[in-house]
């Protein structure tokens, strides 16, 4: 009786605890879940053992184990050590697990392979057949925040900055906590917390308190954080004539701001600058190199951090083909930058367009160590409500062969990627965008993961293991990039959407005032033909890479109109026309996102009903806009071709004036 | 053996449950937490029964009871009748409660009763010994939402708009839900979803579909949807070369829109307008007046809604006293007014100031409709950091004798408040901001409810019964709101914020384009005196109250540089010098939340740890610009005045210089 007494008052502690407003999906808990695996009458308080170190980082990777098994319902007998051992050469980070065994000779390493542990674990594995020996490939893991610091998120499709600048450092809400847990648990170390297009302001006293309290919080979990540097900061707020990076007034102020900064973080992780680059201020404003104005930087920083500078960089007055232009100006100068610079490279030459060529840089700077950058936040994808897995997007770049020395994956020494982080609720504006976040951090850690192993470990961790959903998800994620490039830029189309919040279909544009600025400088489409010749013939960006590789890229169908120009009739390796192909290009777009639709609709036993319906809202938007790019671009080509739709695709539900009028002003992320 | 193990799956589950990121306390329950109060054992499904009605309003209302028992653990065999019957003259809303039975003539009713039952049952009262008989003193209780279209919150300091604009109408998210209950829970029937400064944006065809997703999902909780709109839409977006209210293309272009909207929204309110205040458009721009432009809208809506037609109107070009202008141009147009317009006024005549009399309109237009705007939001108190209770403020302006026809909530016919809530975790940015929508809820229900009361009724239910915590948090919250107006704007001064975002103390600010912009026009302080004489020797702002009413006014110290110009060595009532009032003031404000900081932390005991360290943080910052105001307020008075601080009064930090110079470009809420 008195058990059963107990007995009701738990079910009812139950219901109260999951009642009402305070859903438990909602996506906030992000792949670490820890949904039930075990069974239940073995569940128990599982023994972890810390063994070597007391270290804040150790304590939560015990703690997390302990929290997580318990969830999990992993057998009560189970026995876990945390064990830190010395090892000669052994990386930071990493780990080894043998069974229930996590060793390793760094305090971070101990904490990557409890997530590892519990990842393997929240796949169905058993605790005793879990062996693993990891070591990341990268020293830097990083997200770029491009958060300013009244809380608006530049191309952020999920809310408002997710620190709370206004209320820092009075007030490090208790979210902050989570977000470092969730970096960590996929190897994410490093942070920039502001916007590129930098403010001074975040180098004023005021704003190194802020940037404090979240190093302050970020550094149990392995995580340094780093500023973006505004480069006329001198001028802007040190009250100084000048920013020119050899002055020597320009020098001690600099030296003396970062010594002020390290005095507050001693393990502040440096600085990431954008420079002379969308008018943005840099060294060339004074006639000096990229080189002079990183290596100003280095040498106020010293070998406590690391300086990483741009390569994304073009100029409004330089007639060259915009997609050349970083390499033009950076690869002469391997060599010359200090030994903590990294020069960060985004993965292709023009904008994280939905499928671009790798940069031409990979490879072509052996004596400067590069970072590779890749777009988390899905600006040119559709923002959040677009289902766009991008692992096969990265995949694509790492795997890359440079033809110069190896892989783009092997050219680089760190990774970063621009958040799709914000205040939502769920983290990424749209439940799956989490994928986005997770399978960027597994990649930084190891870039030779398949997509579809990320993809399936996300899933499962973040909704369910049963072998139907799975089966099912994983292959709509990765085939989901591919249908958005095929509805929006297919063939080697690029940068053709709305201008400035870039949202939708624009290939009409055309009356911008820097001419690569506008779409129609990219397709070039007329009565004749369409596609950017960078052939020997035009541009000749493909002499940027190695001569195979050119080679390689030219042959590439999936690329053809980024690097020739053809006439519609041109024929296809398949048989079509390119406007037959480009017609059903679109139409298999919009096909592949009804199929993800009705594959989602089949998978509602397997999700809770909040999520399952938010994604299944989102899936509809992603079907009527994939119509609508599908349809403005095919009533945008046929008019520049002259032609009518090949037989068999239909006609655009409206005319091409309807589409050029729409206008969105208050379209996010501007 | 069997019950054993029952009971250990439930403790697993309930260890899951509330686990990890999942916390129940984070404040997104608000005052419907419905936490026990009831003896666990004897726990069970209470019965819940409906009679009389099987609307979606009245279903709720059911559904709402039946889970909010089950989670305040009341006895299982309590049986609840939900009945709806038949009363002549019954008010919408209103409600009967005896013992367990809720009677009510509208489902409304039905639906307020029982948020009544839970609200009683949740602050202890017994089932049986609950005996209510209500009726709203307002048919309208309405939130203004001063929400732009990018999701921005003009005055905003919760994040973004609680609405998602951009998703709707394709997504409505799950929370519109959970704000629509909120609402409901404290009697809130009307909702302006967009703010009063408008984009014409608001009435195009891709918004009125999004506005109606809104108003269905709000519908079953008894909520109508308003629409702020821009008074120039026909010229902006109707295509008119005007939009002269007199002219018939306009009039006819007003009803086709009108009737556009409430083909999607058969029970659409009606609209909200700002015209010619602060730069917006109206119908003075083509010499009409405020009652042709009001009446020409009410016409095109005709019996289906109301118009609310601001009076919150000052000029640039007009020289008045700014506190007379509004009373100056809409007192005259009494009687002018269609009977489906509301003219909305804002408590005080100049704009939301900590302290101000209540507005002379109030009484002095009887054969019109009048609207009492308050603001929820603490534009002028501090924002989300600064607990102020905000009821001691709505009370003393309801109460307020307006000596024509009996008090300021005799003289309303609806309440409207500008909306604090937002896209933050905890809705209103702080926890303790929850506490002023609640209170706004329950003052335009019951404008007698003290707020002591209401204090009472928000803490028991959002925090704890024990009256050991009541004992100390009521008192705390009823004193904040006067602490505020202690430490920046004691004895009757007003508007003296930072320029633009109104953050912090800007007293000296004197170089604006208008004159009635800067502080100094307010508190006209120099070595002679301070105040504004508002006196027939000044303004003569007085006159506009009924005689003994302005008597009284300015026998009131509170207001005494509100109304008069003093000389620094003015006596008050109590023998002190002005200058020493006025430092003494500033003190008493910073002492009072020091003294806030004390209780709370004494309140450790009774409040969950994540929301008592949020509210903590947010005292110390605060007590910071507490201190900040004081000591900026006097280091610049001492300097107008040509006098030391008063014995026992300390110096400030910082010479003044130092406040002058503060500069905070990145403030929330502009």
């Amino acid at each position: 009786m008195v058990i059963a007494r107990l007995c009701a008052l738990l079910l009812l502690a139950l219901s109260f605890a999951t009642g009402g407003g305070a859903r438990a999906e909602d996506g906030y808990r992000l792949w670490l879940r820890n949904a039930p695996v075990g069974h239940a009458a073995q569940h128990g308080r599982p023994t972890v053992t810390l063994i070597g170190s007391d270290s804040p980082t150790a304590r939560l990777a015990r703690d997390e184990l302990q929290q997580a098994l318990t969830e999990l319902r992993i057998a009560s007998r189970s026995a876990i050590t945390l064990r830190k051992r010395a090892r000669a050469g052994e990386r930071d980070g990493a780990f080894r697990i043998d069974g229930a065994t996590i060793t390793s000779a760094s305090d971070s390493g101990l904490l990557y392979g409890s997530f590892a542990l519990l990842r393997e674990l929240g796949q169905g594995k058993a605790l005793g057949a879990i062996r693993l020996d990891e070591s990341p490939a990268y020293t830097l893991r990083m997200l770029n925040h491009w958060d300013d610091p009244d809380g608006h998120v530049e191309r952020g499709y999920a809310g408002r900055s997710i620190f709370d600048w206004w209320h820092l450092p009075g007030h490090v809400d208790a979210r902050m906590t989570d977000y470092a847990r969730a970096n960590a648990s996929v190897g994410i170390n490093g942070v920039v917390v502001n916007n590129v297009n930098a403010r001074a302001m975040m180098l004023e006293p005021r704003y190194i308190a802020k940037v404090k309290a979240l190093a302050d919080t970020f550094r149990p979990w392995g995580i340094r954080v780093y500023v973006s540097a505004r480069f006329s900061a001198p001028r802007d707020i040190g009250g100084l004539a000048t920013a020119d990076p050899l002055d020597p007034a320009v020098r001690a102020w600099w030296k003396a701001k970062a010594d002020e900064i390290y005095a507050a973080i001693p393990d502040f992780g440096g600085f990431l600058v954008k420079a002379n680059s969308e008018g943005q201020p840099g060294p060339q404003d004074y006639g000096r190199s990229h080189a002079d104005g990183a290596n100003m930087l280095a040498a106020a920083i010293g070998d406590r951090g690391t300086v990483i500078w741009r390569a994304f960089v073009y100029a409004a007055e330089n007639k060259e083909d915009r997609a050349k232009q970083a390499f033009t100006e950076f690869q002469p100068l391997d060599g010359k930058f200090a030994p903590n610079v990294v020069v960060q490279v985004k993965n292709g030459p023009i904008d994280f367009q939905p499928r671009e060529p790798f940069h031409p840089l990979f490879g072509a700077m052996p004596k400067t160590r590069l970072s590779l950058e890749l777009q988390i936040t899905k600006e040119y994808l559709g923002f959040a409500s677009h289902l766009a897995f991008l692992a096969p997007l990265f995949e694509e770049v790492l795997d890359a062969d440079t033809g110069r020395s190896g892989s783009v994956a092997r050219t680089v020494s760190m990774i970063a990627g621009v958040a799709n982080t914000g205040s939502d609720r769920n983290w990424t504006g749209s439940h799956f965008d989490q994928a986005n976040w997770y399978a960027f951090g597994r990649l930084a850690w190891d870039p030779s993961l398949p997509s579809a192993r990320i993809a399936r470990e996300w899933a499962a961790l973040t909704f369910s293991l049963d072998p139907a959903f799975l089966g099912a998800v994983v292959p709509m994620m990765l085939g989901s990039r591919a249908a958005v490039v095929d509805y929006m830029t297919p063939l080697g189309l690029a940068h053709l959407m709305g201008t400035g919040h870039h949202y939708g279909p624009a290939p009409w544009v055309s009356d911008l005032a820097r001419p690569e600025w506008n779409p129609v400088y990219y397709h070039r489409a007329d009565r004749d033909g369409i596609g950017f010749d960078r052939t020997p013939t035009g541009s000749d960006a493909l002499a940027q890479y190695a001569a195979d590789v050119a080679q390689r890229l030219l042959a590439d169908e999936e690329l053809l109109l980024w690097f020739r120009r053809v006439p519609w009739d041109y024929r296809l390796g398949n048989g079509r026309t390119l406007w037959e192909e480009l017609s059903r290009r679109y139409d298999r777009g919009v096909a592949a996102v009804d199929r993800m639709r009705v594959t989602w609709a089949t998978l509602k036993p397997h999700v809770d009903a909040q999520r399952h319906r938010a994604v299944a809202d989102f899936l509809e938007i992603q079907r009527d806009e994939a119509q609508w790019w599908r349809d403005a671009s095919l009533a945008y080509w046929s008019a520049k071709s002259g032609r009518a739709l090949p037989a068999g695709h239909a006609v655009p539900a409206h005319p091409l004036a309807w589409y050029q009028a729409q206008r969105f002003p208050e379209a996010p992320g501007e």
